[in-house]
């Protein structure tokens, strides 16, 4: 399988059911380096090729079949594509040598050889599933470790290349999308509460990126000086409030100001169909928006696996992997209108107006 | 006939063709005063109470039929509409005794009596015809003129209650409809440049109105020194210029950014057909927009006519007419947005889909 073919579905992590609600998905990822060699920062060109070598080696044994890039051999447009898929990070995506990711075909385990650490595992799950999530990195972090010796003190915990990462090297989060709170203005004290209590609030793509489509992602801040399932489930308790908050708001909004929700759906609704030119920021906004409509009952034609799928299928590196072209960014504004103009009115042929 | 009957309709002088392009009507309004009484701010109820019985006298002797509404006799509402369809002002709608309108049926000449002047003639026509109004204004003049002495100076001309109405007592306007240039920000400068040469850039509704829906008055300054069809073939040869200024601004707009005005005039078919709440303001540019749509070809479905109607039936006192009852600002939005919608579907019901 390809890229080519990838683009054109989503992962299984993105398959949360309608009855999540505001959650998308769960994320464990874990932090970690290889004894016998320097950080991939400090490394030597031939260390952090021998750790390429050694890793790649173990993957190809492994009964799980994984695809795997090479930074190296990987174009620009294919890095931006896996950076939109969230399976690899900026930082990997602006690297070259000796580095890449093995990722499984389902895009729910995706593991970064050489980018901050020697190792990053990632383990997606759709919706609210911590647990399941950490399982699979669990697994799969056994099965590297059975094949080589992690850099891990007794007292600290793992050992990382930045401080804040080493003791688990864990960071857990979940991905949510909450739109009603933003509506009722109370995203701001949500984030600091958060924040106060050690764990941070971020944008769709991580670190660094705004809050686009009123998606967010909660993660521990601390990862030393507490054990892997603690972390799990002080996040799984803080998810839970902020989902009860979100809904507790959903039901405000539909109590107090339904006729404006109603018209901010059936705006988002309008403008998605007509528009002839669309950024991804508005289109994040107004998927949002029709995400909350169908949410709340008021629109029944779409999928929420369609819809979570055009999240990312909209970015511009999926957008011109689509058009199997290099795209400037106002040809990439008309092709994401069409290619949202057709998936409203394929929503609306299949299922009535509406 | 009677005002709930006006509001279903629209005023003769809004049947602008589609040839006319920028072009929505032509105004000319004289000020008269009767050379016996003071003028209105001045004279004392008495005087008022019989300038308005003698007006009242000789427009129900003239062959012409008019309908009446006196100030005092008429509710807030109907005193709004009137407003709206730009029979009466501002001014005389805050007003109560001995004052009022004369209106023919077409809604093409209304004569307010004790507003700023005993007599204000209003006459207006569809398209650029500054000729026809006046020759309409001036006829009634002439009737009027044989009955009353007007406050005549054989100095200074017509003598009104305001300095800078005095000579010919003559505003002559022109309503045009300047998306191009609006959306080319053009717009600031041609309005400094106009008001050089002595004409003033008002609003929808004349003076201190903001030019909501890329709607604009142009009008002459001075009344003074100058001979009537000076004044109107002065107004005429700058409007010309405008219009070609405009029409110059839509052919740019095309060859350099069609797909930015398709994309205006795709969002505003998109809201109009979806919103579930709109204001006045976002009603009148998205309508804008949408004439816009129609001049340029892009848009067959609407006939100009309804729609350059739907920009006065969508104001408050309009719907309220409509509704056959008080709305408060938010239900006025909801009735708006369904009239909209209606109105769009309906559009687009007989004439095939977007």
């Amino acid at each position: 399988m390809t890229l080519d073919d990838m683009v054109k579905r989503h992962g299984s992590w993105l398959e949360a059911g309608i009855d999540e609600g505001p959650v998308i998905s769960s994320r464990i990822r874990l932090a970690r380096n290889v004894e016998e060699y320097c950080f991939p920062g400090w490394a030597s060109e031939e260390e952090n090729q021998a750790v390429w070598t050694e890793t790649s080696e173990i993957f190809h044994s492994l009964e799980q079949p994984f695809l795997s890039w090479n930074m190296h051999d990987t174009d620009t447009l294919d890095k931006e594509i896996l950076f939109e898929r969230h399976l690899i990070s900026q930082e990997l995506a602006q690297q070259d040598d000796s580095c890449g990711v093995f990722v499984t075909r389902d895009e729910c385990l995706s593991i970064m050889v050489n980018e901050e650490d020697h190792i990053r595992i990632q383990s997606l799950q759709p919706g609210l599933n911590l647990q399941g999530a950490w399982a699979a990195a669990d697994k799969i972090d056994d099965e590297l470790e059975s094949k080589l010796t992690y850099a891990f003190s007794p007292k600290l915990g793992y050992l990382t290349s930045c401080p804040s990462n080493v003791g688990t090297g864990m960071r857990a989060s979940v991905m949510l999308h909450l739109p009603a709170l933003v509506l009722m203005e109370e995203m701001d004290p949500v984030i600091n509460g958060i924040s106060k209590i050690g764990l941070a609030v971020r944008g769709m793509w991580g670190e660094g990126t705004e809050a686009a489509g009123n998606m967010f992602q909660v993660s521990n801040q601390i990862t030393l000086g507490r054990r892997e399932d603690e972390i799990i489930s002080h996040l799984e308790q803080i998810v839970l409030e902020l989902i009860e908050h979100e809904n507790n708001a959903r039901i405000r909004l539909m109590n107090e100001r339904s006729i404006v929700v109603e018209d901010h759906v059936s705006r988002a609704f309008g403008l998605l169909s007509n528009a002839k030119l669309m950024t991804s920021g508005e289109a994040l906004n107004l998927l949002s928006t029709l995400r909350l409509g169908l949410d709340l009952g008021m629109l029944t034609q779409f999928s929420r696996r369609e819809l979570d799928m055009m999240f990312i299928s909209i970015q511009p590196a999926h957008l011109q992997k689509l058009e199997t072209k290099g795209l400037e960014p106002e040809e990439r504004d008309v092709v994401r209108a069409r290619k949202l103009r057709d998936f409203m009115e394929n929503a609306t042929d299949s299922n009535g107006k509406n």
